[in-house]
């Protein structure tokens, strides 16, 4: 979907001539009361749930949407009675307008001019979209982690234009810790070489080594204690077959334990894909996100304006967004008398938890679709 | 000290014509039955205690030995009744022989060429400086983290020669998350375009961009989440004096919060006196030390071994070497009928309280010495 108008961000700085990617699932209903909007997290993208096929017809490999074991027909947000819409942010790399792609003003590419964007930028872009398609209320919006996060800002900023919120695996706000890690993974990047203050592009490079080590760092704070020991442990790569006192190389830049070499073929992997400067800014807009900064931290004084009813769910192991942070939610909105249901899922998997098939995870969110949400 | 003698590695290498730099205090008694060997951990040295005077008597400012708060006269490792030995590593960068100095067998900068070293090797290399100062039997080993991997060894290795191991915030072994952040900081080195292989010395650079990263990494692991939030939360740097809609500048390069602040000063300061390749060695030894893994992972099996009598340290708030961590070899000791005392602190400064003054932690090793370490 094109916009001509120029979209004004919370920086005091606009955008103007942008797109936004979306894919819809299931059909509108009459008085269009059906539509789910799904937020995505850092390296998510539109595709939210489905597959795609090639041209002769068959499915694409790998190409299920990042949600699909929550997103279908018959699933728990169900698309036989629902019309999902999954949208790319600004600012992202997978279609919507962001720093790879050339800003009308200068015909360059924007690199790093592209502005900085909010979580509120988001929802203000996303909410033009709906009215683009003709939907003035949503049924629900939903979003795990960055995600979570927008779907609460949707019920502060357009509170008569969402009927439930669904946040999953969020916080009200990062912590000095998460804030510490994505600087470090900022750093990484903005300091390789190949970075050019973000204006790689023109340079014909990309900052690859950075977004290697910045992918490692976010995949260890995906993942729990418990699911590393248990999945690698101190399991060495390939034993060594020949006789030696040890199966050790003792090198100190070869791979020696299977969790190593996992994390360089994740930050391998990324940064294939994944543009720098598209990290940079999801990580700042999870750092800026803090609703209840503008009523003196006061959590349950921000969250008055919400309307919606509410669904949050934590995993218990997730030390990154941890069910103390979803708790913090849950009693700003029970400080305010609204429908709120929360469950803490006893699941292994840490942060990671809320993209994973879990039967209870799943079944939480189907029974509050099913039983809440009405169309 | 200087060693002629070829010292035999555990993988299978040896290095010879080596130094190791070491302080002591206090006094050794008549029948040297009062030393105490100081084990250092990532970034310290030989240099746990006391302060240096310039050439005009003066106290140098930020001179005090790492472990100043608790080794020293009247200190609970009481330098007036015991002999306190502090040495530096093999391959650290402090004064011992390590990858910045000359290999005697090429003439040229070790560089990436320093051999890996073990914890092991480390205890091997600490006897032989003992052998040196004439000394058969330690009254006590000691360290915390790496260093308590050193104490827990010295009993493994040589358990006629240590009577007490104070064994502080540390592990039988590093899990999969330890060793995943180990990998990220030591990939951020080695892809630094000025590391070069290890041997940047002769191409007049360092890899500071790597150092800084890694020390930046490792910093959030050595602080506790609570502790974090305390001190700095979501604080924001000097406060905006222009009108403003907010007070930040909307930017993904520029520093925002205090906590990035700290970490890039953290990493800036490493990165000038940190070497690269010891940084790589000492992780590397971190990674491997395991002493169950040659009993079929059975800690109690490893540790029978051991004869002398222990105290255990664990700190509330370590998520890096957990009281659980600590415990383990607290129940494998146990298992073997040994003697051993443990406290688990609650303090909130996580990994790092090993180093700080607090007034039960110090109470506890205090006690420990003078009830239990005869000399």
């Amino acid at each position: 979907m094109h916009f001509k108008d120029a979209l004004p961000l919370q920086s005091g700085a606009s955008i103007r001539a942008y797109d936004l990617s979306y894919e819809t699932y299931g059909v509108l209903n009459a008085d269009k009361s059906n539509a789910v909007l799904i937020c995505h997290a850092l390296n998510a993208s539109h595709h939210v749930a489905g597959v795609y096929l090639d041209e002769s017809g068959q499915v694409q490999a790998k190409s299920a949407g990042w949600w699909d074991s929550m997103i279908g027909p018959g699933k728990p947000v169900d698309t036989d009675r629902f019309f999902v819409i999954g949208v790319n942010n600004l600012g992202s790399c997978f279609g919507s307008t962001g720093p790879m792609q050339t800003n009308p003003d200068t015909q360059a590419i924007y690199g790093a001019d592209f502005p900085v964007v909010t979580v509120e930028d988001w929802v203000d872009a996303q909410a033009l979209l709906l009215d683009a398609l003709g939907i003035q209320t949503l049924a629900a919006v939903m979003g795990g982690s960055l995600g979570g996060m927008q779907a609460l800002a949707w019920t502060l900023r357009y509170p008569d234009r969402v009927r439930h919120a669904v946040v999953v695996a969020s916080a009200p706000n990062l912590n000095a810790e998460n804030i510490a890690f994505n600087e470090v993974a900022r750093r990484a990047i903005t300091t390789d070489p190949d970075f050019h203050g973000g204006h790689f592009y023109r340079h014909g490079v990309l900052p690859k080594r950075g977004l290697r080590i910045a992918r490692m760092i976010g995949h260890i704070t995906y993942l729990s204690d418990d699911v590393m020991n248990e999945k690698f442990g101190r399991l060495q790569v390939a034993p060594t077959l020949v006789a030696a006192p040890t199966p050790f190389k003792y090198s100190t830049q070869d791979v020696e334990f299977q969790i190593e070499s996992y994390l360089r073929y994740q930050g391998d992997k990324f940064s294939e894909y994944f543009d720098a400067n598209t990290y940079l800014l999801i990580t700042r807009a999870l750092d800026y996100f803090d609703p209840a900064s503008a009523y003196g931290g006061n959590l349950s004084l921000a969250l008055a304006k919400a309307s919606a009813k509410f669904l949050l769910v934590s995993f218990t192991t997730d030390w990154r967004f941890s069910p103390a942070r979803s708790r913090e939610i849950v009693k700003a909105l029970l400080d305010n008398q609204r429908d709120v249901s929360y469950a803490e899922i006893d699941a292994p998997h840490g942060h990671d938890a809320f993209l994973l098939e879990d039967t209870r995870y799943l079944g939480v969110v189907r029974s509050y679709f099913n039983s809440k949400v009405a169309v």
